[in-house]
């Protein structure tokens, strides 16, 4: 299929869309700032989407291409891939089902330290385009892994952001782009949270961790040692739960490969993520109505995270003060 | 010495000043709204303090206290236990030394689970009085808890609060006072501070934990394992430094009593601020002039705890709002 | 290719003997007793093998598989999962390097909880298959995971056995095959084994842990958190080393697929063995001389594992005497 | 009273035997060798003996010692610190009481690092008379923490030794006494044990870690962190327990000082014998008949670990050959 390798992702839709057995899909896994119109002209020709997060660089461009997904009736995936780990899914089952009450407090951090020195300077392409606005768009730290923290937060626990206090840093010197910020959070539902992203935090390699408090118990989860899960009952001993091992919701058993013990790590979630992405897009051929919740994290979800980027952006603006998520 | 035995502070501070070998300092460590009288009765007779915190229960008494304790030339002793810890002491001079660049960052949590439900109804006694306004003061887990992350921060790193915003929580219904609380921090130097405290964060027993984030490298502690000291230079290996094991500064090394591997705990770390409060005394009473730098925490400490305190309270009834540290 | 689909093994070797493209190699993931007959069969014919551990369930059908490779000049590998992860690999060249000064310690142990009660009773199949003399072999436990604890630690240190002294047990009472042994070993260079592999275990997933001991410093690796290595120089602070972060060794490195804290698994510890032996192939189908060195675990490791398994049933059935390695 | 200060223990035994109001008990922490004669001493002139293990240099002595307590009807306290830690404490109640089930295996090591160098050359005062046999005895690392060790079990399990195979090593060129060793165990009920022992375990501090399977549960306790007790029941999470947070056997309870997540350590562990030891004192005053079960280690337990060190030695010294308990 030489002659279905192009070199553009303008030629790529419209030819595509004049092939008799056409892709199914197209993913898109290139710098930030591509994503909108790349996405944009394969929605138009008709085309199911996969495309990195942050889904767009500004909020306008991600909510024409949530409308847009919408009115074609096609499917977008943004591959938050730590929804894609069986120990997430079960700690978002055990929430829905109650099992800590009425959340209190929700701590969400994600720690990296690879921007702590500039290294943008010294020809790192990652850091290179990743601390350049042109490429990442507004923000750097917070667009890059503020958004997988508020997504798995709000995967896992439900709650809608009511309004938040942020304070987004540039600590390196000369750093056009943010590294590292704060975020108070007011939920809907009265809980309260404490958010904290960084790259400049010595000692940590990709520190994704959630604690959900809630009144009969609590959950925490490490992304780096995503096969386990701590749990606490209300007067109960603390416990840890291991993929493969304790009994699980089925929405979490499902992605369990191995047996207990045998790690599962980065590929396998983002393999969930596809693979359930898959299902939904064969259940879709096969002519089933598939309503609109999707075991994948979806367009929606992506422009969720961009509301969220840009509501910190005005927030740490104006020196830190509270705003509504409606404001966005 | 059974007539030496008083029934109540006013004759003890009276009758013990008219001895001719007195006491030579008086402990407090009865509720928190009585700490006040009881400190001003002996220090105005000139008896040497040491109090537990909070000091007081509000500002102007604090100050008070400050100033008599000052204008008598007596030794006060406020005791936050934790700054006893000898790795936590290690800490504060790695950071001194310069060992951690520039500080960035700060996260601080102290997440207790005993308030998770309305023990205070079923007659616990450490429970009623602490949530009652009338014995404890205007705040319950920031006034209790919050004061001690607050010191431990403040001892560790040597930041200066700039502004604050608060928001504290009480999440048990019925409850008259707080058990929960949030707080984002500027310190003057440009470092940012994210701190946590909560009395319903089921799983937790004791968990004061900080984290200090430089530019050249970080340290962690937690109080539940007070012998260890995670640290990360820039570029080099996570390290996990040991009491008794690994070469320590003076300042900690001092109060290092066993081999390493063998655990000192929470008594050791009180004796060790003691210690400190009783070195003092003997050199102030051979008639040195001791300065006014002390390694154990006086009634100036007790006081920033209760600013901290009021700048939250203040913070928090305003929405949460920024606050200067100069506005208390 | 459904004319290439065969119903059994020996109808398979014949026929692709006779291909003009014939298959490159045979990848053999059945039961234990019928890995001999099956490698047999395609080795005579020519053909590379992959196969399960344990290589066979007695010595002479080893040592027959080790001849007939050597004979024909063909690759054989037998998937011993664990050398494939690249913190194993750094650990090997630290030792191999000096880095641990002489050995004098080896602590091993892989312990599992699957059989703790009689399930193969109820019907589990893996369990069912696992305890059958006739299917599995003269030993279960030893086989199935003893054999992977003596070739980690023997692909770690490079250290061989002079002799060793081994009680092998079944708790389980009913049970045919043994489910849990203890091993003390004398290596060649004075150095001292004590090894602990059970399937009874209860709380334990897959623990396989190796620890070495040499005079400059020591190593300590987990299977359930593979992406790091902890690692003490003498009178240095215990460090612990991420895959990913810090510097490796080419021969690891060389597998590190993702950055630091994005963790891999059992799957790509697979991939990693499964790709060191393509490699050799294809060098080999290129014409070189590959030499008898090889990065993945091969036929001769195969035996040895066989050679450790009855060793250590001679010496438990003699009431744990001391049995030397020639003695096999 | 400093006529009651005495330069020998020879004088000081007979003066306080003279004296009205006499000493109540002796505590014994000299050198190894000189344990048996100071002990007994005072046990020929009516004092109670508190007295550090091991016990005494050899065997004769040992049994010498436990047969003069038993005639002369005195209390004997030898501090196996270990078995004052509450959580040890509720480890013994949790297996008497059935909760493990039938015990499995043992798995029990003690790793220090402070002579993994000769360190007894440098003037090192500890390590020169430990590793002096005219003052330690015939073992160094079995006599001092292999004791501790074998007492743990014994204290936790309550099971017997039937017979044991061991191997001491001396690693450290040019030491006069081992440094290392390693053991099977067999108990009288079929259960096995599997121990080390190690003074040159570098990265270890003070690494005492006890763990027992039993057909329902397992149990694992590690010194360095005294106060959290692992614990796994058949089919059901992994658990954390905490002193202080979980109920506690009253056993244990009884030695809990401080609330949840307050660290009690070694002193407080020491204390708890010596509470024990003196609540038995008072009560045999009071006239009381005491009975021979005390919840504190007895010279019965001292002369265990003497039997305990000296087949270890048999053994080794016959290159490892199994020894049966009743062969000391």
């Amino acid at each position: 299929c030489k002659d279905r390798l192009y070199n553009n992702y303008i030629k790529m839709a419209e030819m595509e869309a004049r092939e008799k057995e056409k892709i199914d899909f197209v993913v898109i896994v290139t710098p930030n700032h591509t994503h909108y119109p790349i996405a944009k002209a394969f929605l138009e020709k008709g085309f199911h989407v996969v495309c990195e997060k942050p889904l767009t660089v500004n909020l306008q461009e991600a909510e024409e291409l949530n409308e847009l997904a919408k009115k074609n009736q096609l499917l977008s995936c943004v591959t938050y891939t730590y929804s894609g780990y069986p120990m997430v899914k079960q700690a978002r089952e055990m929430i829905h089902h109650g099992e800590l009450g009425q959340i209190r407090m929700v701590l969400a951090e994600y720690a990296q330290e690879w921007l702590a020195t500039p290294i943008e300077k010294k020809g790192n392409k990652q850091a290179t385009w990743r601390t350049n606005p042109g490429l990442a768009g507004k923000s750097n730290c917070v667009g890059d892994i503020g958004t997988h923290m508020e997504h798995t937060v709000s995967y896992i626990t439900g709650l809608e952001i009511e309004s938040l206090c942020a304070q987004i840093d540039t600590f390196v010197r000369g750093r056009k782009l943010d590294d590292n910020a704060e975020f108070m959070v007011k939920y809907k539902n009265e809980a309260r949270g404490l958010y904290w992203c960084s790259q400049v935090a010595i000692g940590n390699n990709n520190g994704l961790k959630i604690r959900v408090y809630g009144s009969k118990g609590s959950i925490e989860w490490k992304q780096e040692s995503p096969d386990y899960l701590k749990y606490c009952p209300l007067n109960k001993p603390v416990q840890y739960l291991s993929k493969g091992r304790d009994p699980l919701y089925p929405e979490g058993e499902k992605f369990v490969r191995l047996p207990a013990g045998h790690p599962e790590g980065f590929y396998e979630a983002f393999a969930n993520i596809y693979s359930s992405f898959l299902e939904s897009l064969i259940s879709l051929k096969k002519g089933n109505d598939i309503g609109d919740e999707f075991d994948f994290p979806t367009v929606k979800n992506g422009l969720q995270g961009i509301k969220f980027v840009n509501l910190a952006i005005n927030s740490s603006d104006s020196g830190s003060k509270w705003f509504k998520w409606e404001e966005n």
